[in-house]
């Protein structure tokens, strides 16, 4: 066999094994592999094995110098496209102010929603892009970003829209999801704007592929079970995947939704009850968890620990955003899943690779293995568990995609 | 005037004013000018001021690209410098282990000092001078780097000697602090140990400078509050500062004998009481908090939030190190004491620049202003909340030390 290209010394090379987390992977079976090397065509891995047993020619060779390698992390859960800050909230915040209270001084969601929709689609991408960034040098290598401080049909088309140019101008792979997130301010037409979302948004958003999944927010404050259920049917009827933020700071039902539906994952559940976590556990429904939230606001960590012991197949995500978790690192979510959600470092590693893969619907990303797109990440350090132990620096050294090392 | 260099394009600077913490200064009480400019002639600010009103000359001049500029943080709190991982040791505390299995299977800090003990000086160096360097990068352009993980005289002393020698490679200006960790395993000789450090390794590192402060870890599996108080003693009787790791477990009184000896700054004190906040804030010693270990290891935070309401003068660090808190970000410090200790954005700033140089002695450090060294940070953002607000990249740009922008 003649390579393009071979990677050698690989201190130890960490890969979950099958594609199977949704169908029941155990979440600490790691694969590992010393003195590894990985032999790559057309930017797929085409061989990986020890070092000392490949007995192929290759193009070009690269020395990583005695350095972990683990797959390109997922990030399964961001909203990476915003306009404005939240400061003024996150210093009205620290000084105490309620949540209600931010919201009347016109804070909160709205200020975003408002920035956004005043923004062109220029802005929005150049404004994004140096987010994207982060997440990329951090090691995720596919990104989900959604849409939802779009408010209009309009709007929401054009966040897409930003989506499908960041994916165009920057290596990570995007999955863009259509996030219907808020109902409008007057409360009186919430029937009529999911009318329009199931009649006008989502169709066009399939007919243009412009998302692959639609994401509903089920909350007291933005909508309730039955109207999600409504705008997660229309999705399906169209084609797309669906998923939803659920159970975050009440137990409310959108879990129980989301298991009947077959949504791809439900996301948050920092308020998930007991019962609920064997149901997540006899389903193919990713649980995705994040942990930035309960950083950033304080609230109550997603019970982690009890979700992997009750058999659930756990992803993590940044659910990087301005209001509740301006995490830009994919590293540091898994680093904070450890600490927050009690996952061990092999956990997090499987819950932030194929795990979170599977919570995208995507059966071909977030391993090592012969016929895979060759996405991996070097570490700084010769012990892969440093990805998940490092706080405040990013472990990281390099990052492939496809093949390719991108720029320092 | 003739400077030797401008600083213009300054959004917002940003400085807490007078040298004063220690002497009572508000927490919140930032001075931000917009559209500054700073000069700097031979590594010092000569002028300070708003960038239409600078009418001198400069022999040459940087536009920081309207982004804000605050003083180079100060970590008052590392144990930088040690051999040997803790990996097995965070394995095992996230799969549930308890400390004193992990301790008794060879685990804990003792796996660090026989790691130390058995490396060489310029190993060490080698060792630690990345974790330095990330420090720096971070934003902190003063750090406190502690020894303690010697045991012996001897290896203490080629700890400081190490901490030495970074001083001179890194351009951050390290201050050496000789750490009295925990007794040797032979508690029988107790006593004879204290006697050894008091007549021995005291005078020595005094006579030969190679630390401005000893610190006593005072924790029942530590020193006790009497033993403390005689290697505090003798310290001060040999001129130097002292300090204390003290109410990280529980009440055990090591903050009411920091007071007494007139400690610099007495660290940890998330088992501190209602009472010693008061007794902290009727003193001039600082109130050090270390948010990452709270985040590590899950232990509850120090009441950052009273103790600034209660008037004392809080510090936040690092406390890098591998068994408690392995954060490298002296930014992350003080986002961490945000979302942990209730911190707003203002007191973070105070607590991570004047206030932690108060807690090393330094009156002339953590701000800017006319005659003083220009240590300084240029942020990626334009409002300076930005570095207390972001989680998991960097906020910070540039680093200036002695108005020279350290290479990227
Ligand atoms: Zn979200
Ligand atoms: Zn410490």
């Amino acid at each position: 066999m003649t390579a393009d290209l071979l990677i050698t010394g690989i201190s130890q090379l960490v890969t979950a094994k099958g594609s199977g987390a949704r169908h029941g992977l155990a979440m600490r079976d790691l694969h590992m592999m010393e003195r590894a090397a990985i032999a790559i065509c057309n930017g797929r891995i085409v061989w990986i094995g020890k070092e000392r047993d490949w007995n192929g020619e290759a193009l070009a060779s690269v020395d990583v110098g005695n350095r972990a390698v683990v797959p390109g992390l997922i990030d399964p859960h961001t909203h990476a496209v915003w306009a404005g800050d939240r400061l003024d909230d996150f210093d009205a915040r620290t000084s105490g102010e309620t949540y209600e209270a931010i919201l009347a001084a016109g804070g909160g969601i709205r200020r975003t929603i408002r920035a956004t929709a005043a923004a062109t689609k220029d802005e929005l991408v150049s404004i994004a892009e140096p987010r994207i960034h982060a997440l990329l040098r951090s090691g995720a290598t596919t990104i989900e970003v959604k849409s939802g401080y779009g408010f209009t049909p309009a709007v929401e088309i054009a966040m897409l829209e930003v989506i499908q140019a960041l994916d165009a101008s920057i290596p990570a792979r995007l999955l863009p999801t259509l996030l219907i997130h808020i109902p409008p301010v007057d409360t009186a037409d919430r029937i009529g704007y999911i009318a329009e979302m199931c009649t006008e948004l989502i169709p066009e958003v399939a007919r243009r592929k412009l998302a692959t999944a639609v994401d509903v927010f089920v909350e007291r404050e933005a909508w309730h079970v039955d109207e999600a259920a409504l705008l997660l049917q229309s999705a399906k009827q169209h084609g797309l995947a669906v998923k939803l933020h659920t159970e975050q700071f009440q137990r409310i039902g959108g879990l129980e939704l989301g298991l009947r539906i077959g949504a791809l994952s439900v996301d948050h559940l920092e308020a998930c009850g007991p019962d609920q976590l064997a149901m997540l556990a006899a389903s193919s429904t990713i649980a995705t968890i994040l942990p930035g939230v309960s950083l950033h606001l304080g609230i109550p960590a997603a019970p982690g620990r009890q979700l992997v012991d009750a058999g659930a197949a756990v992803a993590v995500g940044t659910d990087l955003n301005p209001g509740s978790s301006p995490l830009f690192s994919a590293a540091t979510a898994l680093a904070l899943a450890a600490r927050l959600n009690g996952l061990t470092a092999q956990e997090a590693l499987v819950a932030g690779t194929v795990n979170a893969a599977c919570a995208l619907g995507l059966e071909d990303a977030g391993r090592l293995e012969m016929g895979l797109q060759a996405d991996f990440l070097v570490l700084e350090g010769s012990d892969w568990r440093e990805l998940v132990y490092t706080l405040g620096t990013n472990p990281v050294r390099e990052v492939w995609i496809r093949g390719e090392r991108l720029p320092a």
